[in-house]
C-alpha cells in the first residue's frame, strides 16, 4: 500500500456497516483503506467497537433498550442520530442521512447474512435511491448494485454475473455474456438471469429499456 | 422425543439441503427426524456425508469436475440424478423432481447465506410452484413461505414476520399485525412488509387478493 495522509473530500464512498453477518477482515480492511466517512447502524456498533475501527456516525431507532450514549464514551467525536421512523429501515434512513449531507456514494457491509427478511428488503431497496445515491452492497460472496439504463464494464472469462429484476424488467440486451439476452424480459420470481458469466475477458454490456435491474458479481 | 420406527409414506414434507451456509445442528436434527426423503444438490455431498446423514437422492448438473460416482461407493443406495438442463437451478430441478414423484411437501436447508444471487433467486422462485408444492425455506434466522390467498396462524405477541412481494401485490389486509395492512398494496423494492410483528397472543390473518406474497418468520 503506498502512504497516504487523509484529505478527505467526501468524494471517496461513504461506509455504511449495517447489523447482519460481518464480512471478513480483508474486505473491511480494503475500504477501510481510504478513511471513508463511517455510520454504524444501531447495536451493531457493539461488533464495531471491538474491531476498533473509527466510526463517525452511529444511526438506529434504538427501539431494544440500547443506549447510545454509553458508545459516546467509547469514542469521541461520534455523532448519534436517533431515527426512530419506524416507517423506514436503519440502512434507509442511513441513505437519507448521506444523500442529505450531500454525499454521492457509498459502499454498505453487513448487509446480507442472518436474517432473510433483512438481506432481501436491504437488497431490493437500493432501487428507490437510483437518481440520488450509487449504493454498492458487499459480503464475502458477493457484489451488488443497480444498473444504469446502459452499463459496460470490463471482466475476466467466466466472471459469475447475475441479473435480478427488481419487479418486471424489459428489452434487455447483453453483449458477452454466455446466456446471452436479446430483447429479453426478466421478471423476479418467474425469469432470473441468475449465474451467468462473461464470456470471454472484455467488456460486458448490458442494456435494458424499462424497470430497475440489479447486477451481482458473485466470488465463489 | 416419543420412539418411533420409520414408516415413510411420503406424507412427510421431503427435506432438500442445497449448496448454501449450513444451518445449525440443532435445526438439521429437528427435520430428519422423521425420517425424510432426503436429496442432497451437487458438492454440498462433501459436507452432508460429514455429517453422517442418510441421502437418497444427489442431484446435481456436476458441472465442476465432480464425479458423484465416488458416492456411490461411499453410501449405497443412492440415486444420483444428473440434471444438466442451464435453464433451471439445481433447487428448481429438485423441486421438479419432487413434484414428478408425486411428493406434496418439502422443507429446504442450506438454500440462504454465502452467495446473495443463489439467496435471492432461490427464495423468489418458491412462486412458481404454488400449485404443485408447499415449499418452507428454513435457516437459523427465518423460516419462509408462499402464503395462499388466505392466511391464519396462530403467533405469539411480538413474533417477527415480515411480508414481502415478489412483484406487486395489491389488496392485502391484515388482522393482529402491529402494523396493519389494509387494502394496501406491497411492491418489491418500493413498498415492502418488512419487520412487522404479531399484536398480541392469537391468530394473525393475512389476506391479498393478487400478486405472489412471501411471509418470512424472523427468529432474533
Amino acid at each position: 500500500m503506498s502512504s497516504h495522509h487523509i484529505v478527505r473530500d467526501d468524494q471517496e464512498p461513504a461506509l455504511i456497516i449495517a447489523n447482519g453477518a460481518a464480512c471478513s477482515p480483508e474486505l473491511l480492511g480494503q475500504l477501510l483503506e481510504w478513511s471513508p466517512f463511517v455510520i454504524v447502524l444501531d447495536s451493531a456498533i457493539e461488533r464495531v467497537l471491538e474491531l476498533e475501527i473509527k466510526v463517525d456516525v452511529l444511526l438506529g431507532d434504538f427501539d431494544r433498550g440500547f443506549n447510545p450514549q454509553y458508545y459516546l464514551e467509547k469514542q469521541y467525536p461520534l455523532e448519534i442520530v436517533h431515527t426512530p421512523d419506524q416507517n423506514k429501515t436503519d440502512l434507509e434512513k442511513a441513505f437519507d442521512y448521506l444523500i442529505e449531507k450531500g454525499h454521492k456514494a457509498v459502499n454498505v457491509i453487513w448487509a446480507t447474512g442472518k436474517r432473510a427478511d433483512h438481506t432481501i428488503t436491504n437488497i431490493t431497496n437500493i432501487v428507490r435511491y437510483r437518481e440520488h445515491l450509487k449504493i454498492v452492497i458487499l459480503d464475502d460472496h458477493s457484489k451488488i448494485f443497480l444498473l444504469p439504463k446502459h452499463f459496460q464494464k470490463w471482466y475476466t472469462k467466466d466472471s459469475i454475473i447475475s441479473l435480478i429484476p427488481i419487479g418486471e424488467v424489459t428489452g434487455i440486451h447483453s453483449d458477452n455474456l454466455f446466456y446471452p439476452l436479446e430483447n429479453d424480459t426478466l421478471t423476479i420470481g418467474f425469469r432470473t438471469g441468475s449465474s451467468n458469466h462473461a464470456k470471454e475477458d472484455g467488456i460486458v454490456t448490458i442494456d435494458h429499456d424499462k424497470g430497475d435491474l440489479i447486477l451481482i458479481e458473485s466470488l465463489d
